[in-house]
Formats: structure tokens, C-alpha cells, sequence
């Protein structure tokens, strides 16, 4: 990597805190222009090891979830900016984990019985992870949670993502892609965690391949963006990986898009478990790390399509 | 083409109807197994043509939108089946359209004056299609409606989609995929039309690359499927012609699907016009043509996140 500067600091895992408050002190003062590499915990921070069962998903903490590293102040930062972070290199851990946690997630109304998948996967991501004996998943490992901290005085959870960032889990938040936050605070306060070996669009069982990693990013001041919202480019396509064979795809069809995305996704768990033979569980989580859900039209008033893309290639 | 059987029937364009209506006589008899060509309008019925402007939009009769050809009867399929179609070959007519028409569309509310956008195009699909000088849209054809007669009687609208098909405008029904739709009426009733050149998820600004086209099916009988929604299986990758330089991706935030989707078509057609200085009405229908809606998340209650991504390939 010839010109690649060296790492301005390194924000280790002991440096990470619960919600988003711009009254958190910063761990580092950052300039326009460093690469910064982040020590990210998992979203249960480190709850789960390889002899964990369903059985610890009691003892989950939830006011404990989700931890973040930072936050980092970067010199020149002022409301009305973007932060922009290009994400370099992801150091994937090799452990991770699937759940499903009762109460959350799509069908969290279908699905009250705690689950949970360990994986034990290669860390040079040349080897698909294995899910019980009955599929394949390729890694893609990413950014879950990237965010600036909210003008908004006062703690605010780290569970839903916002307009300056947060637990956004876009499946392409991955190393090659620039993203671009808008700046509430001085000195933005980049906090980075929740790190993702591998998932669909939708996330749709509430949890990823959940996996520690250290990240790699390189961050510099856009003075006066005037961003709405985030939005980032990606390094080149985002599907090569896992499109070889094509897609299996349901649909959900009616006046409501989160109607529609349920009915797609009830509809690939009942199509996977009477074609291969899978568990209902097995086939949530699968879909959650592995599937798309895509909106295939909005503008046939009133009825909209959601669809869900399953990629054949991961049944083998 | 070694094996491919004879035509069983071709379904002239003078057999549209408008509207799905189970008394509607069927113009043929197909067997499970027959393959079948159809002759399909364009969506606005052939209203559009090379020297067509915006003016010409006003004399649009929405009561004779989206004309499809048909119906066809199958014999042997009854309520309860499915009828699987595969799509054979799609058969470009060269010319299409794109349009912003007044009251339609996801940003209706922001785009009130009707615009026209006239392609033409090659039919073999080895060159992109040209926009204004601006972009280069690869082409991908497929079929924007395909449905069966429901069984509650009178004449249902063309324009929403429903549980037997219709109106999806899903931009991976194209040649190679083999599409499920669930039978309502004995005989199924299959009607095809509405062709589309190309498109990205979500038809955002309510109009694709409008093009008429013949359409080769294998149609077959799948009894007692019981399918809640119409399914599909894509014959390969869906995204290949057109992500090998990567996405632009812009985010919508929000506790409601459909304004997140609203948000991130506008920011895209802000970044679009911003940096690329062509006009709003042609961002939007650009990325009508060529972007794609995702549900990033839908679990991160209560925000999720809605992105819209367009490939960088389509600027050069």
C-alpha cells in the first residue's frame, strides 16, 4: 500500500460508551486527513463465545447493547459540515454470531423463542462461512454502526440509526466505500462499532454475522455539505460476491411497505423450509445474513411491491 | 436453439383488454407445457412516437392505460394452482419513453409539470441507451405486467398490482426467469404487457424505459401450490449489466418506509443535479430508469433505512 500514511491513532476497545450525548468527553483529537483505526466490540460486547447457547440470550443486557468506540473529535468540524470517513480495511475477528432476541426484529411477533448461531469463520474471507450443514454464506464484512454525535443535548440510544448516522446496518458500509455524515456538533464525535461479518439488506432478523473487528478509516472535514441525510459511494458492485447463481425471490404486495416487507419475508421462510428441509429458525437467520429486501415498485397506486432476493448460490 | 418447442400460439396485439376481469372472454387455449408468444403494447398504448413532445401527454387517456394482451386460458389450472411462466426471450421494439406525468409518481408532489424523454435504442442490447447526452443507460428488458384474472368479479384497474400479479413492474422479470403466480380462476387467465427496456427497483418517478415488445413464455401447470404471493427464480445475476463501476447511495431515516423511501430519491436528485448540472425532471427520471430502492434495515426500531442506489456506470 506505497503511500499510505501511517495511523494518526488507534482507539482501542476499552474506549467505547452506550448512546449517543455530545457531553461525552472525546478519547482523541483527530486532523482532517488521519486514518484512525477503531477496535469495535461486537453488538453484545463479547457476551457470546464459542460455548455459548440460546440459554445466554437471557442474560443479555439490552441497556448494554451495541457499544460504540470513541468518540473522536476532529479538528475543523462545525454543524453544517460532513464528516467524510473512508472505510480502508476491516481486521474481522473470526468468531460471530446470529440470533434471534425475542422481541425484536421483522417477525419478532412470529418468533417469540430465543435462538442462536455461532460461526467460526475464515478471517481472509476466501472461505464462505458455514451454517449448519445447509449453506454457505460468502463474508462481506462491514460497518453496522458509524455516527456522529446528535446536537440534541442528553443521552439517545444507540438502537435506531438517525440523520447524523448511528446503527444504520447498510450491508455496504464496507472496506472501498466513502460515506459522508452531516455535522451537528463541533468536532463531529465519530464513534464507530457493531461490526458485521456478513448480511442482507433489511437485517431482517434483527442481528448479522455479529463479529468483532478493528476498522480502518481514513476521516477529513467537507466544509459546509448541508447534508439532509447520509450517503456514501461504494468502491465498485456490492453483489458479485454472492449473485454467481441468481435469486430466489418472494414478494409482498399491498398499501404498506412494512406489510409488504413481511409478507416477503414469511413468504422465503415458508419456500426455504419446504424446500430444503431447513428449521423456521434456521431459515430467519439465514435470510437476515445472507438476503436482500428490495423495493421493486412504489408508484402503482395503491398497491406497492416489496420483494426479497434469496441468492441461490448459498444452498450450493 | 436446439429442443425449443414450436410456438403452441401467438397472441396478437389486437387482443388487449384494460383491466382484469374474469368474464373477459380468453382469446386462446394453451396446455400446461405450451409456449406461447405475446404481442405486448407499450403501457400508454402506442400513444408516444418519435416525434412525440410533453404536449402530447395531456391527450393521455388514463382509462386506456396499460393495455395487455390476452387473456389465455390454461387448461387444467385451477383455483389453488399456480401457473409458472417462464420467460423465453423478450423481443425489444426499439423506441421507448419516459415520462413525468402529472399526479403520478413517488415525488408527485414535487414534479407537477409532464415531461417527455423519448428513446432509441438497440435491439440486439449490446449498447446503452442515451440519455440526453448526460447518460448511458445498459438495457435490460423485461415485463412490467403479467397477471392472472382474480376471482372476485367486475373489472379491477390495471394499475395496482395484487396477489395474482399485474402491474409488479419487478425489473428481474426478464428473459431466464421462471416467475409463480397463484390461480384464482379455472383456466388462470394470463395477460401480459406494459414491456419495459429498463429499469431500476422502485420505477420511482412511476415510468420506466415504456416499450413494446414481443414476449416468448413456457407456461405450465403447477397443481396445488397454494402460494400466498407470486414468487420468482432469476436465471442468473440481476445486477451485472450495469454495477461494475460501483453505487452512489443516498439514505432516507425515518419511523415510515415510504417517507424514507421519499427522502433518499430526493437527496439522490439533489447529488445528481448538484454534480452533474442536469436538471431535476432528468435526475428523476433517470434514476426511474436506472436506480434501485433497498430496505437497508427494518429492524432498528424505531428508524429504519431506506437507500437508493445508483450505479456510477450510467455517468461514464
Amino acid at each position: 500500500m506505497t503511500g499510505k500514511p501511517p495511523l494518526a491513532h488507534t482507539i482501542h476497545k476499552n474506549c467505547t460508551h452506550l448512546g449517543w450525548d455530545r457531553a461525552i468527553e472525546p478519547v482523541r483529537v483527530a486532523r482532517s486527513g488521519d486514518r484512525l483505526l477503531f477496535e469495535c466490540k461486537d453488538a453484545a460486547g463479547g457476551h457470546f463465545d464459542a460455548s455459548s447457547t440460546a440459554d445466554d440470550i437471557g442474560s443479555l443486557n439490552p441497556d448494554a447493547a451495541n457499544p460504540v468506540t470513541g468518540p473522536v473529535f476532529v479538528e475543523g468540524a462545525e454543524p453544517g459540515d460532513a464528516l467524510k470517513i473512508r472505510i480502508d480495511t476491516l481486521h474481522p475477528s473470526g468468531f460471530g454470531w446470529t440470533a434471534i432476541l425475542p422481541g425484536f426484529g421483522l417477525l419478532a411477533d412470529q418468533f417469540g423463542e430465543p435462538a442462536l448461531k455461532l460461526w467460526d469463520y475464515d478471517v481472509s474471507g476466501n472461505r464462505p462461512a458455514v451454517f449448519s450443514d445447509i449453506a454457505k454464506v460468502p463474508l462481506r464484512p462491514f460497518i453496522g454502526t458509524v455516527g456522529l454525535a446528535p446536537a440534541a443535548s442528553g443521552r439517545h440510544s444507540v438502537i435506531p440509526p438517525r440523520r447524523v448516522g448511528g446503527n444504520m446496518d447498510i450491508r455496504d458500509i464496507s472496506a472501498g466505500t466513502t460515506l459522508y455524515l452531516p455535522v451537528e456538533v463541533e468536532g463531529a464525535l465519530l464513534s464507530i462499532g457493531d461490526t458485521h461479518a456478513a448480511q442482507g439488506d433489511g437485517e431482517v432478523c434483527g442481528t448479522a454475522i455479529e463479529s468483532a473487528m478493528d476498522v480502518e478509516v481514513t476521516v477529513e472535514v467537507v466544509k459546509g455539505a448541508a447534508l439532509k441525510t447520509p450517503y456514501f459511494e461504494t468502491g465498485g458492485p456490492v453483489s458479485r460476491h454472492i449473485d454467481a447463481k441468481g435469486f430466489l425471490a418472494t414478494t409482498g404486495i399491498g398499501p404498506d411497505l412494512m406489510a409488504a416487507a413481511r409478507d416477503s419475508v414469511s413468504a422465503m421462510i415458508d419456500l426455504l423450509t419446504k424446500t430444503t428441509g431447513m428449521s423456521a429458525n434456521d431459515a430467519y437467520m439465514l435470510c437476515s445474513v445472507c438476503g436482500d429486501l428490495r423495493i421493486s415498485e412504489i408508484v402503482d397506486a395503491p398497491n406497492w411491491v416489496v420483494s426479497f432476493y434469496f441468492p441461490k448460490l448459498v444452498l450450493g
